[in-house]
C-alpha cells in the first residue's frame, strides 16, 4: 500500500537492527511512501544486523554508522547524510536504547551508576546529542518531523524495565524541551510515541518479557499494537497531516494507557 | 492535494455549521481523499448555515438533520445513513458543543443548574448518545474510528470557558470509557482532539476569546493550530495509519499543552 | 490519637451513612482533633443509617437532613449550620455518589439517559450545588477546605464502575473551576482526594467488587488504602499545613496509580 | 505553632544552605513537630551557608557533610546519622538541584554534555543515591516517608530552567521507580513535592526569575507558595497522616498547575 505520503521527504532513521526492529518497518514503509532516507546504527549494533539488507530493498538507501552518544559520528552522520540526500531533511526516527543495568541483570535497587549514566546517554540524552547536531548545523527543514520512541514506562512503575523507565521518562522531557526551541526557531515538531510492549531483539532482553506481553494483550482493548501498525503511525507524524502536533508523547497501544483494569484481567482474581 | 487516504470509507459527520467550523474543512478534506459520508447538524442549526453547499461541493453528499440529543432522530439518521451509503460506516466526526450558560452570559458561580445539563447533555453526552445508537444498530466497521473535537479546558481552567470545561471532561470521559467497550467488541477506536482554540462560529461567541487566541498564539511554539490543520489532523486519525490509537486524548495546539511559558508571554511581564 | 489539628475549625460533613462510610471516619477523625461540625445525608439516606449515633459520639454534632441535589435544602442547610457553629465554616467533605444505572444494572453501552443525568446529578454536580450554596452565602471562611472523594475511574476505564467513572471525571472538573473562582474570591481551596477501591456499603453495590479490591490490593506497593487512613489524610486536607494546595486530585491508594504492573499482578501469566 | 505531629519521628534533611532554603524552613518546623534530625549538605555549599545557626536553633542538631553524588559520603551519612539518632530514621528531605549548564549561561540548545551528565548526578540520580544507600543499610523504619523538591518543569516547558527541567522528570521518575520496590519492602513511600517558584539561592540564579515569579503569582488562584507554607507541606508528608500517599508528584502551588490562564494574565493581552 502506498498513498506517496512522503513523496519528496528525506530523513534520517536510527535504530534498524533487523527485521523485528520498529525501524526497520519504519524504513520499509518510508520507502513504500516515497521518502529518500539515510539509515543509521551504532557501529557494534550494524556488525549483529542485517541492514545492509534492508538499505538494498529500500532503494539502495546509504547506510552510515554513527555511535548517537558520539559527537563527531553524529556531525559526520548529518553531514554525509545531506550531501548524499541534496539537501536538508524532514524527517527522523530515534529508536535507540540500552541499558547495561538491565544486560547485567542488576536490580533497580542495586543499580551501577556508571550503567546509569550510559543508559540514560545512549537511550535518552542521544536524542538531545541527534537534535542539537541537527540544530547547529540547521540540516532540517521548517515544518520538519523528530520521532522518538517511547514506553509507559516513563509514567507508570513496570518493575523489569528497570533504568529504562528513568531514561524513558528523560527521552520525553527531552522531547519536550527541545521541541519548544526547535518549534520556535523552525517549526520542527519532536514527538515520541509509546508504544505497546513489542517483541523486538531489545524488547526480549527483558526478564519476564513473554508473560508482561501477555498481560498487556489482556489489557489493551484492541490488542498490543505491532509494529507494522506503529511503523504507520510513524508515517503518519512524519507526513503532512499532523503539523501541528509537537511536544507530545503519543501512546500506540490498543487503548492500554487508558485501561485501569479489563474484563480479561479481572477474570484471573476470580477463584 | 489528495493522497486517497480515504478511499472506500463511509462517515458521518456532525458540526457542520459554515466554512469556519472544523466539521466543514474535515467534509472537504475526506472529500478529497475518497470518502463518502452524510452530512448531518440539529435542525435548527441548519437553518441558520449552508450546509447545502458544503454537500454539492462534497460530490453531494446527502443531508440529514439530527439533533443529537434525541435518540429517534440519531435513529433515523444512522438508519438512513447506512441505506444510503450502501452498508456500515467507518467513521464519526462529533464536532458538537453549545453552552446556555455562556449564551446567556451566566458566570460560572451563577449556574443554571437546567442549562447547565443542557450544555452536558448537547456538548458531550450526545457522543455517548451516537455511539449508543451505532453499537446497537451494529453500524460500524471493525476497526472504524470515531474522533470528537475538544479542548484543554478539560485539564485547566479556563475562565471564561464555563460550563463547557466540565463538558469537555466528561466527553473525554465518555470517550475512555466508550472506546473501551466499542473496542473490545468491534476494534471500533475513539479518540478526541483538543483542538488550540479556533476562530469558529462557536468560538467567537465565548467572552474575551480575542485575546484568548492572541495569548495561546503567543504561547505556543508552532502558533495556534488552524482548522484546515485540524481537519488534516482528523483525516489521519480517519485513515489506517493510526488503527492502535483509542480513547486518547490527542492535542493539535502547536505545543501549547506543554508549554509552561513562553519567551513572548513571560515578556509582557517585563516592566 | 489527637494532635489538636482542627482545633477552632467548624465544618460540614456530607455522605456519613454508617461505620463503613469514609465520611463517618472523617467525622470521627476531625472530632477527635478538634473540629466542630454539623453532619447531613440525604433525607432517604438517613433512614437507612445510623447518623445520630455518629452524632453522640462527635460532641452532640447537630444532624441536618439535606438532599445534595436541592438546592432550597442546601441554603437550609448552610443557614442552620452557620447559625447552630456560630459563624462561617472552614471545612466541607463532599461523599456523595450513586448511579441508578449502576443500580438497576444496566451496562455502560445500554444507559438509560434520565438515569445517566442522575448520576451526573448526584455524585458531580452537587459538588457544584454546595460550592455555589457557600459561595453565594459567603459561608467559608478564608482559606477555608473543600474535599470531594473521587476515584481513579475519572482518569481510566474500570468497566463495572460504568457512569460512576463519567461522574468522577466531572466531579475533578468541576474541582478544577470552581477551585479557580473561589480560590481568588476567598483563598478557599477545594481538592480531591482519589481513594483505593474501598469497602463501604456504596463500594460493595459494584459488581464483581471483590474481585477488584483483591487486584487493586496486589497492584499496590503499600495495598490498598482504608477509610481510617483516608480519614487521616482529609484531615491533613482541612488543616492549615496544605494551605496551598488547590485544584487537585490527589491519589491515596498505595501507589496503585503509579503502578503499571506489579509482580504479583504478572505472576498471574505465569503458566 | 506545633501539634507534635513529629514526635518520636527522626530523619536526615538535605539542602539547608541558608535562611531562604526551603530545607532551612523544613528543620525549623521539623523540630518545633517534636522531630530530631540530622542535617548534611555538600562540604563545598556548607562553607557558604550557615548551616551551623539553623543545628543550634533545631536542639543541636548533628551536622554531617556528604556530597550527594558520592557513595562514601552517603554512607558514612547513613552511619553516623543512624548511630547519633540511636537507630533507624523515619523521613529524608531531598532538596538538591544544581546545573553547571545554567550557571554557566549553556543554552538549552548548546548544552555541555559533561555538565548535563553533572545536572543530572546532583539533581535527579542522587536520589537514587541517598535511597540506595538507606535501602542497603535498612536505615528507614517501616512506613517512613522521603520527599523530594520538584518543579513542573518536569511536566512542561519553562525555557530557562534549562536542563533542570529534564533532571526533575528523571527525579520524579526515580521517585515512582523507587518508591514501587521501597514500598514493597519496607511500606517507606516516596514523593515529590512540584512547589511554586520560591525565592531562594538557587532559584534567584535562573535568568529571568523575576519575571518568571511574577507571572506565576498572576496565574495562581492563591498566589504562589511560599517557603514556610512548603515546610508546613512537608511535614504532613512526614507524618502518619498520609502514610499511603506514595509514587506521586503533589503540586503545592496555589493552583498554578491546573491553571490554563487566569483572569489577571488574559489582562495583559488586551490592548
Amino acid at each position: 500500500m502506498s498513498n506517496n505520503l512522503l513523496k519528496g521527504k528525506k530523513g534520517i532513521i536510527f535504530g534498524a537492527l533487523n527485521d523485528m526492529s520498529i525501524a526497520w518497518k519504519v524504513a520499509e514503509r518510508a520507502h513504500e511512501e516515497g521518502a529518500e532516507f539515510v539509515l543509521t546504527n551504532a557501529p557494534i549494533a550494524m556488525r549483529m544486523g542485517e541492514i545492509n539488507k534492508l538499505a538494498e530493498s529500500c532503494g539502495n538507501a546509504l547506510v552510515i554508522p554513527a555511535d548517537a552518544t558520539d559527537m563527531d559520528d553524529l556531525s559526520n552522520l548529518f553531514d554525509k547524510a545531506t550531501e548524499h540526500l541534496g539537501g536538508k531533511i524532514d524527517f527522523i526516527l530515534h529508536s535507540i536504547g540500552m541499558s547495561p543495568n538491565v544486560r547485567k541483570g542488576k536490580h533497580y535497587t542495586e543499580t551501577n551508576y556508571d550503567f546509569y549514566h550510559k543508559t540514560l546517554d545512549i537511550s535518552a540524552m542521544s536524542l538531545h546529542r541527534v537534535l542539537k547536531t541537527a540544530y547547529e548545523k540547521d540540516a532540517v527543514n521548517d515544518w520538519g518531523s523528530v520521532v522518538a520512541l517511547s514506553y509507559i514506562a516513563a509514567q507508570r512503575v513496570f518493575p523489569d524495565y528497570n533504568d529504562m523507565a528513568d531514561a524513558k521518562s528523560l527521552l520525553e522531557s527531552i522531547t519536550r524541551s527541545f521541541g519548544y526551541h526547535y518549534g520556535i526557531r523552525n517549526k520542527v515538531r519532536i514527538n515520541t510515541i509509546s508504544q505497546s510492549p513489542t517483541m523486538t531483539t531489545a524488547g526480549s532482553g527483558v526478564k519476564g518479557f513473554d508473560e508482561f506481553v501477555a498481560y498487556a494483550e489482556d489489557m489493551s482493548p484492541l490488542g498490543n499494537a505491532g509494529s507494522i501498525e506503529c511503523a504507520n503511525y510513524v508515517v503518519s507524524m512524519f507526513s503532512d497531516l499532523t503539523k501541528y502536533v509537537t511536544m507530545q508523547n503519543l501512546f500506540h497501544d490498543g487503548g492500554y494507557s487508558f485501561t485501569g483494569v479489563s474484563e480479561k484481567v479481572i477474570e484471573k482474581f476470580k477463584q
